[in-house]
C-alpha cells in the first residue's frame, strides 16, 4: 500500500477502507508517513468528506494510537458532556457536580482557552490551588469519591489527535466535519465515557456560524459515536451571545457557583438544565428529558450539587475558603465600562467580538504557550432583550493592564447593538439530534 | 502574511494575489515554508483551480526561483516544441533539425522516461557517446552552430519546479491543470524559447485520457504563455496508439533518422509536419501553416535536416559512424513476438499498455534512479487499420532479459485488438489552440 494511492483515492471521491485509514494514520503516528502526505490527504478530506464508516474507522484508529483511561472497578454510569466551544460557556462546571449528585460519574477531560473561546481548565485554575494536571490514579480516585474529576488530557491519550490537530491547524484543514468528529470522539471515548451529550454551538461565537453546519457536525458525532457502540445525544445551542453574564476565568467560576446556588442567569440555566436532563436520561437516572430536568433542578435545590462542587475543589488541591473570600472582589484594578449609545433594548451582544476582546483583556490566548489572567473579563449587566438608557452601563470590563483595556473597549462597544423595539426572544436550544 | 491564510483563501475558492503566490512558493524554495503547507495548498489548487492571472503569477514566481539560459548574442528566432508525453513519440528528434534547417533555433531541454512514457534524453543517450549533460556554454555554442542543442535541465533552472514536482508526485496533486501549466511553462521560458508549440496529447497513452481535459491544459498553456508575452500554439494530438512503428530508445533514434530520410511512418510524419509547420510560422519563416508544412517537407527532401541531425550528433560527442553501423542490428538477444489471434484488421494498439510493457522490457523506468536499456523495445509490424492473418506477427519485441520478456508479452498481447472490419481512420491532429 502506498500513501499517495490512498490520497488519490480520497481525492477522487472514493471511500477509504479501514485498512487504508489505519495505514495512513498509523504510519503518520509511527513516523513512516510524512506530514506532507497527511496534510494533502486532510485537504482532500475537506473537499470530499467521509462516509460514516470512514469517520468511525478514523476515530477508532486515532483512539488506538494511545492509551485509554481504565475506569474498571469504579461503578458507573459514566456520562460526559462536551461542548464545541463558545464564549461564557461554563456549563461544564455546573453539569459535572449536578450529574454527580444524580449518581452519574463524569470523567471530564477538558481543554484550554484558544482564540476567542474560553477553556474549562483555565477557569478552574483561577481557583487558588486547584490542580488540573491529575495523574491517572488521582483522576480515578477523585472520580470514584466525588462523582466527577476535571483534568487536562494526559499526553498518552490519542497522540494521533495532537499530531493531526497541530498539522490541520497550519494547513487550513481544521473545518472538516469528519476530521472534527474523529478528533472530538476519539478523545471522549478514550477518557472512559460510555454515554455522551454534545453541546454543538452555532452562531457568531461558535466554531460553526450556521446552524445547518452545526447540525451536520452533530449528526456526524451522533452517528459515528453510535457506530462505535456509544450512546450519544447532541443539542444545537445558540452561541450568538455569551452564555450568562460573565466572561472570564474567575468570573465564570463565580457564576457557576451562582448556578449551583439556584441564582444562575436564565439563559445559562436553561442550556445547563437541558444538557443535564440528557445526561440523566443517558445515565439511566431518568425515563425522559422532563424527569431528567426535574432531577437536575432538585440536585441544585437540595444543595447536593454545590456540596460536590466544593468537595471536588478540595480533592483537586483548591482552597475553598480562599476562593469564597475572593468571591465578588477578585477583579483586576484596570477597570472600564461599556455604555449604551442610545435608548431602547439590547438587541445583540456579539459573542465573537466579546470573545476576541477577552483575548486582549487576558481571559484567553492566541497561542497555546501564552498565559491567561484569572481576574479579568467582562460582566454583562444588560443581556439582550433588556431595556437600556443612553449612557447606562451595558458591561463592566477588567483588563490585565490599561493598554489592553483601551484596546478591548472599542471592540466591546461594537459588540453591542441597541434597538428601539425589543428583539425577538432567542431560541437557546434549537434542536436535539439523537441516533436514528 | 501567514501561509495558513493563503491556503485557506485558496481552499475557500478565492483567487490568490501575486504577492501571496510569491510568498508561498518563494518561502518554500527558501525553506521558510514547510512542505506540509505547500502540499495542502496544492491539493486546494487541485480542487479550486486557478485563474489565468494566478497561473501566470505562479509560472513567473517559479521561473524566477532559478536562473534562465542567456541566449543573447545568438541570432534567433528561438522556437521550441514541447510534448506532454506519450509512447513512441520521437517528434523532437525530427523537429529540432528540421526547424534548424529553416533557420529557426531550437534550444531544447528535455526530460527522461518516467512511467509508461518515453524520454528524449534516454533516446539520445542510446547513440554511442552522445552527451545530454551539456554545460550552458556548450549548449549556447552548439545551438549557435547547429541551430539546435538537446540537453537535460541544469539544476539551476527552475529549482522550484523540482521541489514542487517531487512533492506533488507523492501527494496526489500532479493532475492539476494550473500546476502542470506552471511546471511546463516555467521551464520552457527559462530555456530561452520566445515561441512555443505544445503537443498536448490525449488518449490511453497520454497523461490526459480525455480530449476535453487535454484541451483545458492546452488552453491554459496558451493563455498563460500569452499573458507572459510568449507566442504559443498548441495542437491536440491522438496518443491512443504509439506514434510510428518503434517504441524503444535506439529503435526510436533509428526511426527518427528514417523520417529525416523521407521514409518515416505516416502517422509520425503527419504529427511531426503539423508541429513543424507551426514552428515555421511562429519563427516567422512561413506566412501560414500550409507554407510552413511545405518548408518542412523541403528541409527533409533537401537532406539539410538530416545533415544537421548528424552535425548535432558529432557536436554532442556522439559517434555517427558507430551509430550507423548499429542501425538495424542494435537489438537485445532476448527477442519475442506478438502474433495476431485472428484474421481481420488491427483495430487498436493500446499505447498505455505498450508503454507499460516498455518499462518492463527496459525502455523506461518507474523510478528516476533506475537505468534504461538502449537496445530493447517494440517494433510494430502492423499498425491499426492494417490487415492481419491469425498467427501473423503484429510486433517484434526485445527485452533486457528473458524474465522481462515473459512478463511483457501478455501485456503486449492484450494491447492488440483485431476486428473483422477495418477501424475508422484516427484523427491524429484533433484541434489547434492559439491565443485569443
Amino acid at each position: 500500500m502506498r500513501a499517495v494511492d490512498v490520497i488519490m483515492k480520497k481525492r477522487s471521491g472514493f471511500a477509504l477502507s479501514r485498512q487504508e485509514i489505519e495505514f495512513l494514520i498509523g504510519g503518520y503516528v509511527a513516523g513512516s508517513i510524512p506530514d506532507y502526505q497527511v496534510s494533502a490527504w486532510a485537504m482532500a478530506v475537506f473537499f470530499r468528506g467521509m462516509t460514516p464508516e470512514e469517520t468511525g474507522a478514523l476515530t477508532e484508529t486515532m483512539l488506538r494510537s494511545g492509551s485509554t483511561i481504565d475506569l474498571s472497578g469504579i461503578p458507573g454510569p459514566f456520562v460526559d458532556k462536551h461542548s464545541t466551544g463558545g464564549v461564557g460557556d461554563k456549563t461544564s462546571l455546573v453539569l459535572a457536580p449536578m450529574a454527580a449528585a444524580l449518581g452519574i460519574r463524569d470523567p471530564m477531560m477538558s481543554g484550554r482557552a484558544l482564540g476567542h473561546t474560553g477553556g474549562t481548565l483555565d477557569k478552574l485554575e483561577s481557583i487558588p490551588g486547584y490542580r488540573t494536571n491529575l495523574t491517572v490514579p488521582e483522576f480515578r480516585s477523585i472520580l470514584a469519591r466525588d462523582g466527577f474529576a476535571m483534568t487536562g488530557q494526559t499526553k498518552e491519550i490519542v497522540p494521533a489527535d495532537r499530531l493531526l490537530y497541530a498539522l490541520r491547524d497550519v494547513t487550513g484543514t481544521v473545518e472538516s466535519i469528519p476530521l472534527i468528529t474523529a478528533s472530538i470522539l476519539s478523545k471522549k471515548v478514550a477518557e472512559g465515557a460510555e454515554s455522551l451529550v454534545f453541546d454543538v454551538k452555532f452562531g457568531s461565537g461558535a466554531f460553526m456560524k450556521d446552524a445547518s453546519d452545526a447540525e451536520k457536525l452533530a449528526r456526524s458525532l451522533v452517528d459515528t459515536g453510535a457506530a462505535m457502540g456509544k450512546r450519544i445525544v447532541a443539542l444545537l445551542t445558540d452561541m450568538n451571545e455569551p452564555l450568562g453574564r460573565m466572561v472570564g476565568n474567575f468570573l465564570e467560576v463565580e457564576e457557576s457557583l451562582d448556578c449551583l446556588e439556584g441564582k444562575g442567569p436564565e439563559d445559562l440555566m436553561e442550556v445547563t438544565l437541558e444538557l443535564g436532563a440528557r445526561m440523566a436520561v443517558l445515565g439511566g437516572k431518568a425515563k425522559n428529558v422532563a424527569e431528567g430536568r426535574r432531577l437536575c433542578e432538585s440536585a441544585i435545590a437540595s444543595g447536593e450539587a454545590k456540596r460536590l462542587f466544593f468537595a471536588n475543589i478540595e480533592s483537586q488541591g483548591g482552597d475553598a475558603v480562599k476562593f469564597l473570600s475572593l468571591r465578588g472582589s477578585y477583579r483586576s484594578a484596570h477597570e472600564g465600562a461599556v455604555e449604551a449609545e442610545g435608548d431602547g433594548f439590547v438587541a445583540a451582544l456579539d459573542a465573537w467580538k466579546i470573545g476576541l476582546a477577552g483575548v486582549t483583556l487576558g481571559v484567553g490566548r492566541n497561542r497555546t504557550e501564552d498565559a491567561v489572567a484569572p481576574d479579568v473579563g467582562v460582566q454583562i449587566l444588560k443581556k439582550s432583550g433588556e431595556p437600556v438608557r443612553r449612557g447606562e452601563k451595558v458591561m463592566r470590563v477588567w483588563a490585565k493592564d490599561e493598554a489592553s483595556l483601551d484596546a478591548a473597549l472599542p471592540l466591546l462597544r461594537s459588540a453591542v447593538s441597541v434597538t428601539a423595539a425589543p428583539p425577538e426572544k432567542r431560541i437557546l436550544v434549537l434542536k436535539e439530534i439523537a441516533s436514528t
